[in-house]
């Protein structure tokens, strides 16, 4: 029987990589991908699928017990390869709920704290003093999460999200920003989905070097859904070259997990493991061969 | 009676500025923001309200014919602010059309062709290589236009729109490009809607000097409507603080005519003559005193 990839419903290219594949060594299920899914039934997804890591998201993780999510994953035996997500630092809650976030992140074993930043504050068009607060958030946090093992995470995002959700637009404003600290306190997130239109990409991805804490993966399809936070596709059914981005996140030495992360609905909408299999096997073709 | 601003519904804030008001000197409507309109109906609102210039579209000045058009526009003492739009260097056709383009141009009587330089091409993964079309394509034109009085006027886009409708997508990329020519030949166009998030605006917006050939306005509204084409507001309504950036193109010596382009459903479903009541207005709040 040919399967079939999801969302897309084309037959798939190449058969699924089965557990035990060297090829999935580094492959993470980013948990927002399998939005429907708890804690439990995602990391039992992994499990089947041979994916040694899953980046985990601290609504489900609540939902599941932050104590019990962290014995799920460990009983598996997954790596966590983030948590997403605090940050929110133009928002009053953003440093507490930060910290906390900090401090999930250090009980479910992971290093790497994914921030998204915030968009401009209720009623302000004033950009310069929400990258400001951003800024301070930063430095307020980031010796904290230092002595919780802990990485700070800056996720650029793509300008698309500028207004209301992350004011931090380009990798190489991410990493102005990073290198106010140590490698080892404030990383950056490189995601295909935010970065791959920048013409100074690849040039910010060797300037990152080793403060790449993640490296996240999913296409930019078109024409864009109707909710623009739902824009993302699986690799392959869009318009990034990972073969590319790929090349420059290892020439900058990362050799780390790489996530997959897709806000769609129709992704949402299909079956987990299918989902799964189809996102082993476009990681193989795209991301891996691309 | 009070006046009420559209799309929103709000009431007017101020008086709508009469016709020889000075403070509509440098106002021009590009006549997308009007798109049910024909050109006879744009320039006849554009005389009404008191507007002196208008940002012609090929598309409405090929209905009307284009001696027609100037004719019009000549008779009703209006300046041709710009004419959208030339480019599409990524595709087979765009280098032809363009030069089409400049030829109506000159026809009417603007020394500034706006050009959207196109996206990937068809099933393209290729970025850099539509890139360099890009560069190809302006080399082509940039001495054909200078030889008809007109300057390629390059928009660079923002990154929302570079997988589908241009590559350029910076203020900074775009510079990189026109500085390989005079600045006669080759400016660039600030548009609010494309480069409000860029980190790096207000210096490249210095850096372009008098590589400006054209200063539109619109704002940045969320939610954005589903249809992303259409996400464009009318100034006030959204996140975009014109009063900086408008600070910033006038350091630069911008003196030129300021074009109100907005492509939104509610503002094309609106009165012409009240949409271009609500632009004057707006113009006096957010851009001129912003």
């Amino acid at each position: 029987m040919t399967e079939v990839d999801v969302p897309s419903g084309a037959p798939a290219a190449i058969a699924t990589p089965a557990p035990g594949d060297p090829r999935l060594a580094r492959l993470s299920l980013n948990q927002a991908t399998t939005k429907r899914l708890t804690v439990h039934e995602a990391v039992d997804g992994c499990v089947r699928a041979g994916l040694p890591a899953i980046g985990l998201w601290r609504e489900p993780v609540a939902d599941a017990g932050l104590a019990e999510s962290a014995r799920m994953v460990a009983d598996a035996g997954l790596r966590v390869s983030s948590l997403c997500r605090g940050g929110f630092f133009t928002t009053d809650a953003g440093v507490d709920e930060t910290r906390r976030a900090v401090e999930e992140a250090a009980a479910l074993g992971t290093d790497c704290l994914v921030l998204v930043v915030g968009g401009l504050p209720e009623g302000s068009r004033d950009l310069p003093a929400a990258r400001g607060r951003v800024a301070d958030g930063v430095a307020t946090l980031a010796p904290f999460a230092a002595a919780h093992g802990v990485r700070l995470a800056l996720e650029p995002m793509h300008p698309i999200y500028c207004a209301d959700r992350g004011v931090v637009s380009t990798l190489g404003q991410a990493l102005d920003l990073a290198e106010a600290f140590p490698a080892e306190q404030v990383g950056v997130v490189v995601d295909t989905f935010h970065v791959w239109w920048d013409p100074a990409v690849h040039d910010q991805i060797a300037r990152a070097g080793p403060r790449i804490a993640s490296y996240q993966v999913c296409d930019w399809i078109t024409p864009l859904p109707p909710d623009a936070l739902l824009a993302r596709g699986m690799m392959g059914d869009g318009h990034i070259d990972f073969g590319r981005l790929g090349a420059s996140v290892a020439a900058a030495g990362y050799a780390g997990d790489i996530e997959v992360e897709i806000f769609n609905a129709d992704v949402w909408a299909a079956d987990g493991d299918a989902v799964i299999a189809t996102l082993a096997r476009r990681y193989v073709q795209h991301v891996l061969d691309g």
